[in-house]
């Protein structure tokens, strides 16, 4: 559990979508984050006032989470000094990249000295139990892509919006890096160990009120032979009660795999409806979120009628439209 | 890659199962033991010589490899002495207990001061890639259950010894502790990190002559909730040309999951075939391994005729029948 509020910090970022993580933050927590801190040739804003590390700490926050990759694969000297300062003044650090906070020495001794905490999500910060499959209360909803990258996360997040906006109650689960930096907790699911997976995400997904959504965040997909163990896992851990097919419509290969066309999204829906059964009898596929950056307005409309047609399922890019359709389908059940 | 041949460690097994580890270097790979080293109260013999640590030493062997669970959880003091010596005196030690042996500060110590290894094969010993998906030459069969524990390595193993002795060219894949003690060699699945779970099935199974088999040792189950992604994970690192079904009949539930039942052979096969041709479009069912422990020689007989029947495929139990009509119909392929 990461502590909130936030100040988010840009440091040195060379564009816009290097900061990725803290526009995540923005959009969809903004409650999260008091500002931002921007350092000399900084090329990104994601609109929150700038701060110094004094002013956002009067004004609450209690974590400085990098909200940017890094160049280089390294945290630069420049950026260093800036932690080592907050982490002086009292902040946790929070960070999702791949190099480590834990493995600088100096970060290290800093945070040890201040009686702080450094959280790398990309590590899981706690054991995990093997699943028991036993059923749990509450209700769960799950996103599965026909590729990785195809807008899961983004879809449990505009769900979770939408939800909240017609008053049903929800949490959004993150299984990956940014998702736990946007709320704070979760699993990241694709550094845990093959055999706790989907304790993993029982856990992150325990009983709850009869009424309540788990929104859970998808990780890979069962035909991406890559990451499909993950996915398996987080359907059979998850034991959804619903599922969301997601999709991009124009990759020509799976992502990262040339040779590799994407599955068609009748047989998505059709092979994760059966894994997804033999954790749950009930589960239903209530709807279709649809990718459709690459497309024009007009044909992302099409694009959407066709295959609402097609599968007979509510279908939206909730960028575009929002995720109210795919919300009622779920109050529907 | 653990130094042979050994000398199997059986310590003072309580009985005769637990020194199963031992039993199996001693069925399936003979030439790997030189001998057993029994201590006082041991109740286990894998029907070795016994000998000394100086005489398994003038004997060739390498490796003191713990072929026993131990009792309690902890590595004994009794047991400590002898792995001390051992290794004082230039011998290896490998185990597959849950306890590392490398989290005995003395065996540490000891293996430091000798310049000799600890070799603890339930965690893996190298990085992994992420999986690339790339086909590769020669051939793999993988053994798919119905559940965990149903015989898949028992299968694999009898499979392996069939087929060398018609003279074709495989090599077993051990995925599990036992498996990697009984070869020397192998990756332990259920302990690699989710990301690399499919990579290191493909680091295991690298490019082979075309007409070599690779006989890769299946986990867990599809249908086994807690498992589950470790077996697909396995069949997409794996691009099997054919799988094996194994099943055991008399399972009232899945392992460990009250309430879950087991999935038919049918399911599994379309199931499996269907994730299988992901990564390797010719991939084929091929026969049914029946573990029938449990059932007597007739009601064994009946079950694999009705299988056969029912399925259309060749149908034996490999411990009552062998695995030769198994290897046959990789031949055939």
């Amino acid at each position: 559990m990461i502590e909130t509020p936030y100040l988010l910090f840009l440091g040195d970022a060379p564009d816009q979508l290097s900061a990725k993580v803290a526009q995540g933050i923005r959009d969809w927590r903004p409650e999260n984050a008091v500002g931002q801190f921007r350092m000399d040739g900084c090329n990104a804003t994601v609109g929150l006032q700038d701060m110094t590390l004094e002013e956002a700490q009067a004004a609450g926050a209690k974590t400085l989470v990098i909200g940017v990759a890094n160049r280089g694969g390294t945290i630069s000297a420049s950026w260093r000094n800036v932690l080592i300062r907050a982490l002086e003044m009292g902040y946790d650090v929070a960070s999702g990249l791949h190099n480590l906070l834990r493995d600088a020495p100096d970060l290290v001794q800093a945070a040890h000295t201040a009686g702080r905490s450094l959280h790398d999500v990309r590590i899981p910060s706690e054991p995990y139990p093997i699943a028991s499959g036993v059923k749990r209360t509450g209700k769960r909803v799950l996103a599965v892509g026909t590729d990785c990258s195809a807008g899961k996360m983004y879809t449990a997040l505009a769900l979770d919006a939408a939800m909240r906006e017609r008053g049903m109650k929800c949490t959004f689960r993150a299984t990956g890096q940014t998702g736990i930096l946007i709320t704070g907790s979760g699993v990241p699911l694709d550094a845990v160990i093959a055999d706790f997976m989907a304790g993993s995400i029982e856990h992150l997904t325990p009983d709850n009120d009869p009424d309540h959504w788990d929104i859970i965040e998808g990780q890979g997909s069962l035909f991406h032979v890559s990451y499909s163990g993950v996915s398996l896992a987080l359907i059979h851990g998850g034991q959804p009660d619903a599922l969301i097919i997601c999709h991009e419509p124009t990759r020509r290969h799976m992502r990262g795999l040339p040779g590799y066309t994407l599955p068609s999204m009748e047989l998505v829906r059709d092979t994760a409806l059966q894994m997804a059964h033999v954790a749950n009898p009930d589960c239903k596929v209530v709807g279709v979120s649809i990718n459709t950056q690459h497309l024009s307005e007009a044909e992302a409309k099409v694009y959407c009628a066709e295959t609402e047609a097609r599968l007979g399922l509510p279908t939206v890019d909730p960028f575009r439209h929002g995720a109210d359709r795919l919300a009622e389908a779920l109050a529907a059940l």
